[in-house]
């Protein structure tokens, strides 16, 4: 039998704090059983507390009742496994050649990435189940040609199929499902996928309610060189203008163009976030501010202004 | 197109908003998919915003993946039209008899109270059904014996038999039971049951992860005119002793009763909670320092200790 | 061992009974599995044996394999309540204007009136679930407009979206409805609806095999003052008529608009009956020759020709 | 548009007629989705119009929501086909000695007369399923031996084990199990079977609420030569004394013992009926007074003796 | 304890064994789930030894996952008993005339066949339910007109109607359905149907995907005197050119247009099979080379084509 | 059009095929559902074409209805990727101490392994689902102490707890589990685990039909220098015998304290298999000389002395 010796200042703080979760209510009811598409990716998955802080926030998003998806690539830990084994790398068009060696390495080094994520979720107390898109033929791809005609990538595949039975079973018996990027062809030879267009394939073919690209990068700019210049919320006919005033370059311009494509294909939103931003997932998804950029599809405008005005009603 | 102006400070206060969210995560897990049986009962029923405050938490509960169930009373509002319609009213050893014009407006008061907080449920987006306990013969009674035995109480009975079907119809088809206390015997003849004794065998007929009693009393006081020497926690077996020593009287005397008599039937733990806190149950079920006084099996102690371990291990 | 002393007159008046039982059989195979409102109002309800007695009829339908839902008014219960509790009532246009005091006992009136029904069910052995409209948002509502603009009839409304959940669940685990004609608006604002349409509204979304009025006046009569001029048979095409004609007045208008409406929006035959004839129910479900008047739709004109050239041949 | 001319005097022959149904749906309600095995045999299999209207009872029992299966024998119709085709029959004990080239009639004329059965049930609206017991190895038999050790009986067996998913599955997709009583070995050779042995066989693996055997004697009579002196309803320990005291002889002693033996496995009550009186299923099932004698376990008394307090409370 | 003596050669042929296995599994895989309607008839019936052989398919069939049907006719049974009862016999245009006398012998005679073939399935372990096409009116009919309109062929019929949930009810609970063609018309008179035509009813109901005539003949032949002239794959469009060109006669001409119809509604391919080659059955569902005819929609030729360039691949 | 030209000496080739078919059909039927654990390792993993082959028998076993599970080593993989990596390797006893570098090369190797493993199934046609024993904390694992305790084996692992419900899921949703032997402790560290052990104790948890170790050996020898004295069958009574006369060593012994352990917990015949002999899997299943070691509990003794005599009976 022990004496309660909580102060009052204390109860205090904690009624605050049980505010911060009803203030999370409708948007754990809205997202209820949907699907959320999550791609971790770029430098994040070399950082072991950023990693783990993400999978905090995927974990809580499964619990609370939404059906969490992870696609990640390797990030550094594949360079690293290529140096070690004394492997050469030839490079096309700045692309890395993936010959039969190299994927041997890709494979193995996904694997382990995959590992460690699978480790993360478990040791919160939730399923995982990590699987490279070859089990059960989840990805089924095509070789992907050069620019240059005259120079071969090797193995780099691009996705022309998803079955999504493999997720869907893995959702309906609970689990998180965890999924490295590669894929097989007609042939069932291997092929290296990259992880954003597995992500977008993924989320189109589940008409995910939310695909999140986690990387580290604040979002999209609309003066790259100005951190403050952050576009928080821009409808799927905006991004074209911005790609034509040529505000956005490099590999952020495929990414927009998948955003736009998965929108088109029935996703609700896409978002860019800030994975260096500790529980972007959450401050995106469970404040009305949140901390990257949101690709919207401009048919969703007058649902949006309806929250808005309820929101005010209720205010 | 808008830009993001969200300063530095704001990013981080919401980021220790998500952190709150996160904290939450493992009595999420712990409780997904449980019962829990809500009494709401005395003052709190006659003090619309407490309620408001309450069914949020509820609501809440319900949200994450509990199966919350609701059992009330009628509060201030059965004298109020009792006077209203000018009906007399006998007492024999305090106790209100209850005869048939007088269960007329008991019936009516409580549908009115069960209305209330079915509104208050869907007004928050989830589906509520409320129901007296003769829907589907949910309670079934025998009548309850004066301990005067030339006085009779009238239509006051004791719950003899649950037809828990009723609630695990709700449950499973994801309502929010709110059910008030009505009951019919073997003739069909309708019956007041006290409210604390349903909700005790809801609690027990569906081995409820947790009963919580919220009233307008801060919990079990060693020194019951010390409000600071509220008992946090205490198991089963302190109860007895505590009652011998004098130091529980009135009717906190039946209510720990039921909590123990519950326990033993399969309830794994009962909490008296204050509900004039805001949010009561949230802090109770989500922060490490409850609110009230939660009772315990004994055998759960080893549970409880490995808990604790666990939880330093991690800090 | 007991010997048998029946006689045969006995034995043959037996036997007489069975074949009222084979007649009902086609009549039972025809609406098997099929849902059946029936709508309980006028001072039907004040008369508690005319209750028992149409419960026992609606107990029956339920036990051979049909699915009815009760609808059901309030009948004098509310009017009483007004005058006990001294509220004084404000008609408009001859509708009694319903204030929020109003509302308060008009929604204890009717839970009162519900239980009794569910009393009633539960008492024959089958398992009665007994609601407002309120719970799980069964009917959604708008407020009335009066015809006199200036006059504001208060909370009075009309539905405008039923959640046909919410019986589906109740019929799927093998309840039987009785629901109350409660509804709330988009503010989560109690409203009084009228039981004719909400008996209606019920019929129309699970597209019920067919939807009885049960009330205190024989059916549709050609000459308002011959009870003998009963009309015991309609297509939708003649009600039109009729009303032009003169020939229906008062609440009987607004009850055949429901009729005509009904059916066109998928109920297969509307029945107007006489709640005062002893078991009406069975009469007009299990016999060639019912107890008041159906309306039909013309397209069904066929196959109840088809009908009775079958009968004829087997006859 | 027709005028009703339904004259009082009908209006109250129909209010009687519904009546009849009202006191049939306690009956009704005690038996829904229960399993009724009724075995139909001797004389009666030769008149149409007798099985024509035992038909039309077991129809009306599945109507209302009982499961009954039928198990019928070949009547007359096997010795006609011998005849026919100009066998020889050999008597053993007067058991008739079924060579291979008899066994081919018996299944023959057996098949004959489910089809028979099929249709008149089918004309009747409900789904019927004719089956051998050889199909899904329904029944698996032994060789029965002739109490006379130096004659062999033929292809005559004894039910040793019962499939009953066959039975089960026709049950769960609703229809009509039509059952004849023929059985394979081990060495998968064809058996003919007692129909009454069938009926009682599959009656105890499913155990049955009932088991009727519909023949063309009045029942059980105290004193053979007397129609009068039928016994109503006796317990499965008088059976014995009866037999002893030598009241019963010939073929209803091994049906009696097949009684007994049903009523120890788990069947709750046996029935026999005679087929003669029209309805008689009916009448045994649906009214206080029966139309043969019923076999009952001693152990059901308690329950009996309820049942006639409760009615006579209500009557 | 036995020491292994295995020698060298025969673990050899085992391995050979074992590679015929391992060949039949793109065709395992490929018709797993399917159904298959085999249609038994001819001579074939009445030789133990060959029924024997082919059931053995059938079963195989069932246990490596299709979902055969067996559809069949009565044979030499029919004319050996109607000669054995005496029966006399009129053709009209050589169709035998079906009394009722002789509809009897039919019905007797089918269930004989029936139960033979129940048995032989049985033996095998597998789970056989014979029924005829009454049975929960699998089949409808109606009264086949004579070509010579002032003859009337009797109990003659064309299905015009199937109930296939008879058939998917015993599929889907893991029997193997054996039918004999009987089917009842409108007035529930009983018909016989020829078993061809049933087997193609049954086909295109369940949208089969093959369906195989087995009789005694080696196929369809260009030359039909040379029996080494067999056409072993043939699309429909060439049907018509080779009945045009008078090269096919007598009963293989409605057989062939039944062919035809199969496949336009639906049936993947259907084969006429020598019936006599032992394990025909096998032969051309799990080899490259069958032992009868095909016939294939035209547009599965692409389909066709592509298997074929496959294999070349893999070989 | 085409001619059939096949030779009759083709055809009866052929129907000898279809007769080693008709020879498994009694195998299949026994297996039918029932899962079969498959243990790959030793140098098998590092021949494809041994490989490609025991693949093969593994799809047939699942495309005729068995549940396989395949659970497999790494071989000659990870001394591979430890010598290219330039890794010490430290060996404690004859075991390689794991740390944590080498950890993350096995982990990777048999991750390498585990997607060629699921590449022949998926180009094979069924759907295979490759997971390490992490994923959904199949395998959960205490740390292996080394005999001698002043040594550290590393992250050695033995398991402690399998969730079965990982491979259920996948068997249900018709998958081929392939799973490589990880696991993590309490704390989520990751461990390498025993293949062989891993194998036993999913057919353990499973009540798996059968385990089967695949390995480059032939057996159990009586003498371990002569091939011919392979012992066929064994009870497990008498692997103690063996493994005291000393007639078994090395490997061989941990692998039969496996068997008998498997068999002790449920799991029905374990056998030891030559994966040098091809298709050795289907040589043990589908016939009757296996080719391998099959150890047996005694207890099936009887069971197998019917199998024979009904083989007999038959033969």
């Amino acid at each position: 039998m022990t004496t309660n010796d909580v102060k009052k200042e204390s109860i205090q703080e904690n009624i605050e704090k049980a505010e911060i979760l009803i203030e999370a209510l409708p948007y754990i009811q809205r997202f209820n059983g949907k699907v959320i598409v999550i791609k971790c990716g770029g430098s994040l998955m070399d950082d072991a507390d950023r990693m783990a802080a993400i999978i905090e926030d995927v974990v809580l998003l499964k619990v609370v009742g939404f059906k969490p998806i992870i696609v990640h690539g390797g990030g550094k830990e594949i360079s690293h496994w290529i140096d070690k084994t004394g492997l050469e790398t030839k490079f096309v068009n700045g692309l890395r050649v993936t010959d039969e060696k190299t994927l041997e390495i890709v494979e193995m080094a996904l694997a382990k990435v995959n590992g460690a994520l699978v480790r993360n979720i478990e040791a919160l107390g939730e399923k995982a189940m990590g699987v490279s898109g070859k089990s059960g033929s989840l990805f089924k791809a095509v070789k992907k040609d050069s620019d240059d005609e005259s120079e071969d990538l090797g193995f780099v595949g691009s996705i022309k199929e998803v079955n999504s039975k493999v997720l869907r079973d893995m959702l309906d018996n609970d689990y998180l499902p965890v999924v490295y990027p590669l894929a097989m062809d007609d042939e069932f030879n291997t092929y290296n996928i990259n992880a954003d267009d597995a992500a977008c394939a993924v989320a189109k073919v589940l008409k995910a309610e939310k695909l999140a690209f986690l990387s580290d990068v604040p979002g999209v700019l609309v003066d790259r060189d100005d951190p403050d210049s952050l576009i928080s919320e821009m409808y799927t006919d905006e991004v074209k203008q911005l790609i034509e005033d040529g505000k956005v370059v490099g590999g952020m311009i495929p990414k927009l163009y998948n955003c736009v494509d998965a929108i088109n294909k029935g996703v609700n939103r896409v978002h860019i976030l800030d994975g260096r931003i500790p529980h972007c997932l959450l401050l995106e998804f469970f404040t009305d501010r949140g901390s990257g950029t949101a690709i919207m599809n401009p048919k969703e405008f007058r649902y949006y202004k309806q929250e808005l005005s309820r929101k005010e009603k209720k205010g």
